[in-house]
């Protein structure tokens, strides 16, 4: 066991946007310094941050530059290039893991891995030509959720190819998608979305708080409901599974895990998230130690903080020209808005979040 | 009324400690940008600020830039020069206004305003001459606390005259403090001392959280406790004063009022702030919305926040090397721990907090 960070370290965090604003903010308030790295200058998490290093996130430079500041090193994202992340633990610790990147920036990978470790998944097929498609899609009846492997989130990079839509044969959607590796996934039949957020500290230390519902729009997390309307024995699985990614990855940090609970009550992990998750936001309006904080504790070392909550809440996202609702939800008791400093507003970009406490 | 101040605005602070810091988080969390006028560079305040503009309170050059940079501008310590602050308000919205700034940043002033708006205060003297403090001590019984009229915080610039040892005369007391304008205050017995924390909008709306219970070691706020051990009808009285002074004042904003609960259960008002509190600071862990969010909302425009709590609390400061206590703080269930990013410790210097949640 090393020591912990000392009061007053720097932590380097790659990737600018609204999770890496919330972990400077949380690491702020343990007496860290935080220096990001991010090629948009005056981005969401510098603002809150000591420094930014602009630089693109496989800039030999500008990871050489963070290294150099940074006693130990982070990410707010799961596309950081894998090789930087390599490169980077030769000279600092890096936080979570860098195979962590390699599973879940990919797939298959992860869908591999998931299963290796004795988790269900939906069906996959990879997909690396129209024939393989035809292939899969036989396999699966028809239908099936085709999509890039790689750089996939809030629902880009997918395709719903439907039987009776007349999508039998899928012919052209190889390259319709950009020619890139995909993976077809079967379309699962469930009842609910759920996910759990939880860490493991350097000592190996494990926390994990209770599993949110979660509800989807246009393929962006729309709200998270806490606690999920399941039973003990399915939250008691949800918690098992991330033990066992956490476990198994040597991980140490805050991880997310998508769920989706089938019709017969078992879970099938839809997908990871190697760093702090949109649908534990909730965590800052309801827990003495947020998601960041606790992620913050991991890296640097610290204890893991309790996760039992105060009350029962709902998160939601404002998503684009949703921010407008802002000052209506400030006049609402019992709900904590939290804003990300985006200047510009665009469709499907999420610009704040709101939590509402029920007690 | 004036419309809520736009998301993305800028709100300039003067003063670059832990409370500016506090503030800048809570901007920065409703969306807004954050300038600190403060002479000392990569201050507390200016590490999780947007931007410091370095230079003297008092500096004209500093403050025609932080007007010109500012929609809004606040403070966070009541030592703001007043003709600084009347200067700024030609240019940009000061709030709390300069006029609250004069009040509390004089002990005889303020005395005089609250005995006027009919709050009872200690027995006080004006003392500019040994020959004031010998009659203001033999009007008090030979028995008094001489205080410096401006400039003292945190027990500095204080002097006990304690008849039974002899200091019936006080004489050179008054050249001992420095030959500045004094007051001498009459030592009150009481029972304990409390302060609330009171904010007012721009539409004069008003909100006041409970009252809290502070125990002081060594002229420097050790604990707060919320509720304090006080009768309902003692709170509503703490209340009803604050509401007097921030509409007296035409305040906008937070402020802190310290009273002193005498023996017959009156309150004696010991000093107000005109500005976020440090016995306050539990709010950040047992509301929904903390002080310095309330005072950003109501410096914005924006409806204040509901100021019930959680549950009950008692916050503890970490005063120098107390900031050691910090680890085991982290490893205790339901505490929430908050260090200031200073980098030197100093005796007697506030380095962090904390508040256990009682649930």
């Amino acid at each position: 066991m090393s020591t912990p960070l000392p009061l007053g370290a720097w932590i380097g965090i790659i990737g600018g946007g609204q999770l890496g604003r919330m972990l400077a903010i949380a690491a702020a308030r343990l007496g860290y310094h935080t220096v990001v790295l991010e090629p948009q200058g005056d981005c969401p998490a510098a603002q809150c941050a000591n420094r930014q290093i602009i630089a693109g996130y496989d800039d030999a430079y500008g990871l050489a530059e963070l290294a150099d500041a940074a006693a130990v090193v982070t990410y707010e994202f799961e596309n950081v290039p894998v090789q930087a992340a390599e490169a980077l633990s030769a000279d600092v610790p890096v936080w979570p893991p860098a195979r962590a990147l390699a599973v879940a920036q990919d797939r298959l990978t992860e869908k591999r891995f998931l299963n290796q470790i004795g988790l269900s998944t939906a069906a996959f097929y990879a997909v690396d030509s129209d024939a393989d498609l035809a292939d899969g899609l036989a396999a699966l009846g028809g239908s099936g959720l085709l999509k890039t492997r790689r750089l996939g989130y809030d629902g880009k990079g997918q395709l719903l190819l439907d039987a009776a839509a007349g999508d039998l044969q899928g012919g052209g959607s190889f390259a319709a998608m950009g020619g890139v590796p995909l993976i077809l996934e079967a379309r699962i039949p469930f009842l609910r979305e759920i996910s759990i957020i939880a860490a493991r500290g350097r000592d190996g230390s494990l926390a994990a708080y209770d599993p949110a519902e979660n509800v989807h729009r246009d393929g962006i997390l729309k709200s998270a409901t806490v606690p999920a309307a399941i039973p003990p024995e399915t939250a008691a699985a949800a918690r098992a599974a991330a033990t066992a990614i956490l476990e198994e990855l040597g991980y140490v940090g805050v991880l997310g895990v998508e769920f989706f609970v089938a019709p017969d009550g078992t879970l099938l992990v839809n997908e990871i998230a190697p760093r702090v998750h949109n649908s534990g936001h909730w965590t800052e309006a309801a827990c003495a130690v947020s998601q960041f904080e606790q992620h913050i504790r991991a890296i640097a070392g610290l204890p893991l903080g309790a996760v039992d909550r105060a009350c029962d809440c709902i998160m939601e996202n404002l998503i684009g020209a949703e921010i407008g609702r802002t000052a209506a939800l400030l006049a609402e008791p019992d709900c904590v808005v939290h804003v990300y400093g985006k200047d510009e507003v665009r469709p499907g970009r999420k610009m704040g979040h709101f939590t509402r406490l029920i007690r």
